[in-house]
């Protein structure tokens, strides 16, 4: 075994001094030097072992707390027999049933390590230096980070105002006047993280319509099996007039299989082949590819998942409202919650409490906690505590 | 449901007509434009079907035959009632008990999603266009890829003559007259794949000690495990003198799970931290993460394998050479084997068998094959199948 120590902590390590992360920064690409990685919020590993897991109320994820179709874990148990043998780089059976379930043909699909890669390699393939990528303000972390990791220059359109009939939502006439001849991509979340917001698919369809072909629409639907407003805001029927739309999916909300590491993209077949050029040929992992494969084929089960996400988040928002608290409106399984002054206050007292929210602060979002909608015995016990801190 | 289309099949896709892979490659960034993905062998998932997955030998993908650690399957059932969690960000269990096993600091450590990821971003992150990476001829193909994915120049270095005393293997000496002021990555493999080649970490050493700092060597030593030449190949010991060493392992190989896609890389932290910012916050699916920690435990499961392969190895090539065919040396779990001017006809009239080799011709190895080295009931039958086909 070797003793390579951290940092020069020991005699061995002498040459090492020096060659600290500005060292390597410097050395980097151009778009690399000032980047800053994705936050994932608070250690959850950490807090769980502070507080023991059952005492622990997490609410920062948006992850979905009835979990995934039972056939999605019989599925992995079949794959535990072949775990040594590469998963199929085609992910051809994943891709059928996808392709079943959005009415499109396999060449439409492209499959990620979740939805974030894919994220991430839009940018890489259709952007660079002196390119422009458009998005809104308080859009979806990920795009400012893919934007700047592909050394590309970021158009952030300010947001609509709160009193606008959706606040804080994306401004897609402001959007559309951002575009450029430089413009390469835009992205929109339909509805977005972390606001919650959410636009019709009409007037995203005239959107459409005024952006030049050359211009990659990125359309993220994360959390569209989560929206009651279903075919008013789904931007798939756009697909087949726009080559240049792209909409990205996840298994990671309504089908609540976050942990395993699963998005996909729909688009022109053209589109798809080039970006295949980039995804590395096992990315999604066996045992992914065959639990995803098998939520997909339950749809009772991902209807009552989000039903009951739907009732929960009119009980909580409702709850929340009546103590006097902003909640904005949202068509996802978390509420935008404004605490205006007393934020980190609340934050941090709720944290001693074992109840775990976002922080908006990278976002720029000061006043406000962004609150995943939880199961019922979650959500009473995040009130509580809230009373509690309230008070 | 939407009906998007392909290419123009239906009516609804006129507006498609000319939106090809072409047209979209035309949009995409110069080192896109002509990149072509890695190629991962036959269809085996199609094979598996003409063939039925019992009468199949298949010895294309250098998989571990013997299958991981029971206990990287329990792992993975514990896994089963938290799928719709995230996984741990930090990869904090797993990089700990890694830094156990390689005596090693945990800030010393990237995960990815298998090496292949690795190995993609560090060209990412430390080459561009106008740079230089250097690898040998006949080395790993992900090296020629990642290269081009940067958009920086391919300096490929021819490999040692058929007739030197490591037939195919890295030319080191070549390689370090290749670095310029220009070269920012070296890539390495020891041993490599698909020769099966290796060198001294003595020899090594010397060549890192003319490397100017600012060049990134990285050594993949996917196969580490599997060589019997143990201490006198392995590269840790250089890490703490050589802060730009990077080395990239993976648990495909010799723990053999390479269907939950998991790599990694030991290096100087401040290298790590900079490669961080382009990594996907939960690149790791939560069952991988658990099942590699389990298998890092079970130390008996893997000598056991290891050995199993090596006894494996030396009958097979045995075997091989003993029907006059020139085999390769190698310390890994596949043979590099010559079948001369036959060897298409005889890669498909194995196929037409069932027996699955991988082809050499994207590597320009037109007369050899890649054969795994499988379980002693594999090899009799890829045996007796070649005994026919050489009839």
């Amino acid at each position: 075994m070797s003793a390579v120590g951290r940092g020069g902590a020991t005699g061995s390590d002498a040459q090492q001094v020096g060659f600290d992360e500005a060292w390597f920064a410097e050395r980097a690409q151009p778009a690399i030097r000032h980047l800053r990685a994705y936050d994932p919020g608070h250690d959850l590993v950490a807090l769980r072992q502070r507080f023991g897991e059952a005492a622990l109320v997490e609410l920062g994820s948006n992850e979905n707390p009835y979990g995934p179709s039972p056939a999605a874990r019989d599925a992995i148990v079949s794959e535990l027999s072949s775990l040594h043998r590469y998963p199929d780089p085609r992910g051809g059976a994943l891709k059928r049933a996808l392709a079943g379930r959005h009415g499109i043909g396999v060449d439409n699909i492209l499959l990620g390590n979740g939805s974030h890669e894919l994220l991430m390699q839009l940018a890489q393939v259709f952007a660079g230096p002196g390119d422009e990528v458009v998005f809104s303000q308080y859009g979806f972390a990920v795009f400012a980070i893919a934007t700047q990791a592909a050394g590309a220059t970021s158009r952030v359109v300010p947001a609509l105002p709160l009193d606008a009939g959706m606040p804080l939502g994306h401004d897609l006439d402001a959007i559309a006047q951002t575009i450029t001849p430089a413009t390469r991509l835009v992205y929109l979340a339909n509805p977005n993280n972390p606001t919650g917001t959410w636009f019709a698919r009409e007037r995203f369809a005239t959107f459409l319509q005024g952006v030049p072909a050359h211009v990659i629409v990125v359309m993220d639907e994360a959390y569209a099996e989560m929206a009651d407003t279903g075919a008013a805001t789904d931007a798939r029927p756009l697909l087949a007039r726009h080559p240049n739309l792209v909409i990205t999916r996840t298994f990671s909300k309504g089908y609540g299989l976050a942990g395993l590491r699963v998005g996909y993209l729909l688009a022109a077949p053209g589109l798809v082949a080039v970006m295949e050029r980039v995804r590395e040929s096992f990315n999604v992992s066996g045992p992914a590819l065959a639990a995803c494969e098998a939520a997909l084929a339950d749809e009772a089960h991902l209807q009552g998942t989000c039903a009951r996400n739907a009732e929960q988040r009119a009980q909580l928002a409702e709850a929340l409202a009546s103590r006097g608290l902003r909640v904005l409106p949202s068509q996802t399984n978390f509420l935008l919650v404004e605490f205006g002054d007393d934020t980190a206050r609340i934050e941090s007292a709720l944290l001693e409490r074992g109840v775990v929210l976002r922080p908006m602060r990278g976002y720029g979002l000061h006043r406000y906690s962004r609150i995943s909608v939880g199961n019922s015995e979650d959500n009473r016990r995040l009130l509580a505590a809230l009373d509690e801190v309230l008070a």
